[in-house]
């Protein structure tokens, strides 16, 4: 079953997942949610320590029906992830909504949920297929211009895999949505979008200065 | 005491806000703290449902020592936030890392974690203020110009603040730290700078166009 599941367009709302607040802008697809996914490459995964909720911000990558995170087996994330089920959110502020009463202001936002559990990955190719994958999901065709991992980094990295079995989008777009009577006040009303852009790459002094901005970074942009 | 700890300069540490992983990137300074919270004002706040870690986006706004959030008393958030402690954590990420190796790659972030515990604003005065805090932190001096909340809007929004008094930052900035052999290759190395930004105000068709965008949302920024 999990197999089929997910090769499914829609994911299917759980007891967890449902979105149960404003639903009109809840979505199970498939599609949406990982575009969301592959636009950012920060989350925030929550889990419990100490029977305290915890929540701290990380890396990963999505590749197929699984995201990949790593750290250092050490840290207190990756032994909490890799031990019991977590959650983790991206969220990508589009705007801010103003509108002509307070309380109509909001804000534009794309966000995904995602109930995880996560495998330990093991053995040496699947976790340098894996380093790859960061690494060119951050920057595409970086992978082959810089020094692989040694089996030495390989081994002092975990890797998790978590299968996207359980996840949810929540989507606001558009202007407030405030009674008609509302709009003939004197308040500039509407969108004012957001980005989050790359700018002017800088150049470390102690690498070659005379290698010249590769295109991949000085036209860098993630996914749209 | 409370009153007391309050007033330093220096957060302290507990178990709970210990910056553990890479200490030399923690800091407990009040000062640094507020900086980041004020640059963003959407936070991932986590807490338990049903012995399982939950984390959701939400706007917040920072007043003196404390922050204050808002939503739907019959939200599952609000519910969570108002009755248990949680975890929230503010996320700004400053730059890729571009080093020549795989392993030495990295984001420039500054973030902030908070272990909060809410008291329930009550009273339409103290509620009423909140709101206006929220629409000014936003948006600077567009409370004035909107109508404000009516008391029946206010009585359908619970305010919540969290006293700041169990917090820390984590900050990476700079470039790789690569060993120095491994600089000689042939791949670009430095930093990509990433910001987020207000793009072009979009005027909503409800709104009155002839109104120009006023110079708080034309030049918007967040405090840096």
């Amino acid at each position: 079953m999990p197999a089929r599941l997910l090769s499914m367009s829609q994911f299917t709302p759980t007891e967890r997942t449902k979105v149960r607040r404003k639903p009109d802008r809840g979505s199970y697809d498939r599609e949406l949610i990982y575009k969301i996914l592959d636009q950012a490459f920060v989350c925030h995964a929550a889990f419990i320590a100490d029977g305290m909720p915890v929540v701290v911000p990380t890396n990963y990558v999505r590749v197929g029906d699984q995201l990949f995170l790593h750290g250092s087996p050490a840290s207190r994330l990756m032994k909490a992830l890799s031990s019991a089920p977590f959650c983790l959110s991206v969220t990508l502020l589009d705007g801010i909504v103003l509108a002509p009463t307070a309380m109509g202001h909001s804000v534009n936002y794309r966000s995904v949920v995602v109930m995880g559990k996560a495998e330990i990955v093991e053995g040496h190719a699947a976790k340098l297929a894996a380093m790859r994958d960061f690494v060119e999901y951050v920057v595409r065709g970086r992978w082959e211009t810089v020094r692989p991992p040694t089996e030495q980094e390989i081994k002092a990295t975990m890797v998790l895999a978590v299968p996207l079995v359980e996840a949810s989008a929540k989507v606001r777009t558009g202007f407030a949505v405030d009674h008609e009577s509302e709009y003939d006040r004197a308040a500039w009303t509407g969108v004012l979008p957001f980005q989050w852009a790359a700018q002017e790459p800088v150049g470390d002094p102690r690498g070659n200065l005379k290698i010249p901005v590769p295109e991949n970074i000085a036209r860098y942009s993630r996914p749209q």
